[in-house]
């Protein structure tokens, strides 16, 4: 597998384009992305009861199971909690994207982020949608222009593509996404996107979209808050040569690898760029039971404002990490748990079998100083790791929340 | 019912102190409250898994079933996660209070709050221990010396005493308690103290206390941690001179009305002095289908991060409270949900059955600018109303949290 250039445009056959079309005041808002070849397609969707417009929408698609070919994004409005309106919104940008590009509306996606319970401002939208489809190309300019029409608070685009051969063939896949605010996602996060020319059939697209998200997307947090719009898309339009896989055969693991590489990329490179974040938190939990009590030991420590800010502070204050292990509502023996702390500064032992060590302050607060920590947590339960990735709670998390709208 | 004076020492025959013994640098930390004749016990502590060793120790007496003469508090240090030492440290503090007032040590309850992991510095608690008993009297001085040297990152304290005739005999009950990090009680909270002269049975004792903190102290949060030390702990010395209260009787109702009353005054006052809390949030579930489902949202609500920031700010960005309510893990309607906060500027609504409603941001405003905000949620479930509070998220939350030990 190798890293290569061009983002979500690196698999054969897509184009793709990001504007402005006033929905923001400056930044780039629309995004659109096309296959002439159709495309499976597999999704993975928010678990909020609260569940946008679009999100939706690309259930029912998803559940028709028809071939896609476009999946058009507004950023700056999420098209959530906006009654009826918002999924009559929803249909008309299918629609409208769909007679655009000659296709039908049900082979076009829909994806909405940002403020939640405002209706769209649909003028705009549809000019917006006009303008972009004419705008579709296949260049390194116009997959970076898609990467950055979506995003929201991001400070950063988030993409990455890969090549790997495949059935002897050169298969390619290229991802973008965005975060950075109502991130703790429950089987996807807030927006991202993978396109690749691979040929597999819809059921082993879906299963190893499946499988990846749960060890990637849905294993970071940013501020424990579950979106009303996380939605996690596949598109393989298959023209990358290779037969076409319909069983977990050799092909499909390689494929897997390859997806999963890039959705943990676009999912730790959100908690990077999450809200006022200074820190990328990543927590190990060794010797745990099993996988679901080390993500909710791993989840409650990362999702703790006490942890969090003490790692704003660059304070060792390890037992706030014990606390929120304690009402992850895991059992576990404390007798048996020993934790340290990691960065390129060095390492330190802070807590062994259920005794606090004596450990050198000053050697803590270099290796905290570091952007990117790793907290190691020995259980004594059982022979599982699970890894989850975090940041941590500054000011500037409460100042770009405290003012996101205005 | 009637507010009265004197704080933790409004019933008769209880003695009280604090004073500064060395743990903290300037500030007091140590407090003893005491009763000769011997008092019924009754106690909530928290289900965090991670469970302070004072926490361990006062379940104990409490399954012994005894009845106990004092309860010796130290702050600045939580002794927890401090392995065998700190149950050693815990039985020392009991052993040493009870030499002192002549008692067993079985009789005395040990209360420890503040860093969490880091060994008690036993010579400066022995010494303080010593120099306290001798101090203790009953002076409104005593009283309110008591309810300062158990706070931590309080800013004010948070004293109540109540007065009702039960019985035909005026009973006293005076509490006192304190927050204000890691506030998201699991049966109890971070320390809270009650003392009454009335005459009831251990059993009745434990009743009242218990249902009266699933609707109080089990309904705030400051920051979504269940702390190590969480613990309210009522003594009843039954010198009031009522009958003894050994069933559900009037007598019984009466007083649990009066300990709700405290507890609720006290748990309230915890939220408004919440780390770096700049409002008080109350939150009103109405319609729903039962308690843990109100309680749920409720919850939900107030420990979203993106809500407690956009309260800080003053922003109506009430998309937030819905998003939150559909990750509560609750199934509920949207479609008949309505939303309105009220302040002592007014009331606005914002959503109602699921359409959001168009309001006018300046009245919005003169009602977020309020330093105590309502948020009354109407739902379609059932018929219960649940009520829950919390606080904004500020930039003092982080100053505080991030510079804890320094």
């Amino acid at each position: 597998m190798k890293l290569i250039n061009q983002g979500i445009l690196a698999a054969k056959g897509f184009v793709a384009v990001g504007e402005h079309i006033g929905i923001k005041k400056q930044k780039k808002d629309m995004a659109m992305l096309y296959s002439k070849a159709p495309c499976m397609y597999a999704g993975a969707f928010t678990q909020n009861k609260v569940k946008a417009a679009p999100v939706i929408w690309d259930q029912k698609v998803l559940k028709a199971g028809e071939k896609v070919h476009a999946i058009v994004i507004n950023s700056g409005n999420a098209n959530a909690v906006t009654g009826i309106k918002g999924h009559q919104d929803t249909e008309q940008m299918a629609q409208c994207t769909a007679e655009q590009l000659g296709i039908k509306k049900e082979e076009v996606l829909v994806c909405s982020t940002g403020v939640i319970g405002v209706p769209l401002p649909m003028d705009c939208i549809l000019d917006g949608i006009d303008m972009v489809a004419g705008k579709l190309e296949r260049t390194p300019l116009a997959a970076k222009s898609a990467a950055e029409a979506i995003l929201t608070t991001d400070t950063f685009t988030k993409e990455i593509a890969l090549e790997e051969t495949i059935g002897g063939c050169k298969i390619r896949l290229g991802a973008i996404g965005k975060g950075s605010g109502m991130i703790h996602p429950n089987m996807a996060t807030m927006l991202a996107f993978i396109a690749t020319d691979i040929n597999i059939s819809q059921t082993m697209l879906q299963k190893a979209l499946s499988e990846c998200v749960e060890t990637s997307f849905n294993m970071i947090t940013v501020d424990g808050d579950t979106s009303t719009n996380d939605s996690v898309i596949v598109l393989a339009n298959g023209i990358g040569g290779n037969s076409c896989i319909t069983e977990e055969n050799e092909d499909y693991e390689a494929f897997k690898a390859m997806l999963f590489e890039a959705l943990k990329y676009v999912a730790i490179s959100i908690v990077k760029d999450g809200e006022g974040a200074t820190k990328l938190l990543e927590v190990e939990i060794q010797n745990t039971l099993d996988f679901a009590s080390g993500k909710a030991l791993a989840k409650s420590i990362l999702t703790s404002s006490l942890v969090k800010t003490a790692f704003f502070g660059e304070d060792a204050n390890w037992g706030r990490i014990l606390a929120a292990m304690g009402y992850a509502g895991v059992d576990f023996n404390v007798e048996g748990v020993s934790l340290a702390l990691e960065s390129a500064a060095g390492s330190i032992h802070l807590f062994k079998q259920g005794t606090p060590l004596k450990f050198n302050e000053i050697k803590a607060k270099h290796i905290l100083e570091e952007a990117e920590i790793k907290i190691v947590v020995k259980m004594s339960e059982g022979s599982e790791t699970v890894t989850a990735w975090g940041c941590d709670l500054s000011y500037d998390y409460v100042k770009i929340n405290g003012e996101y709208r205005s």
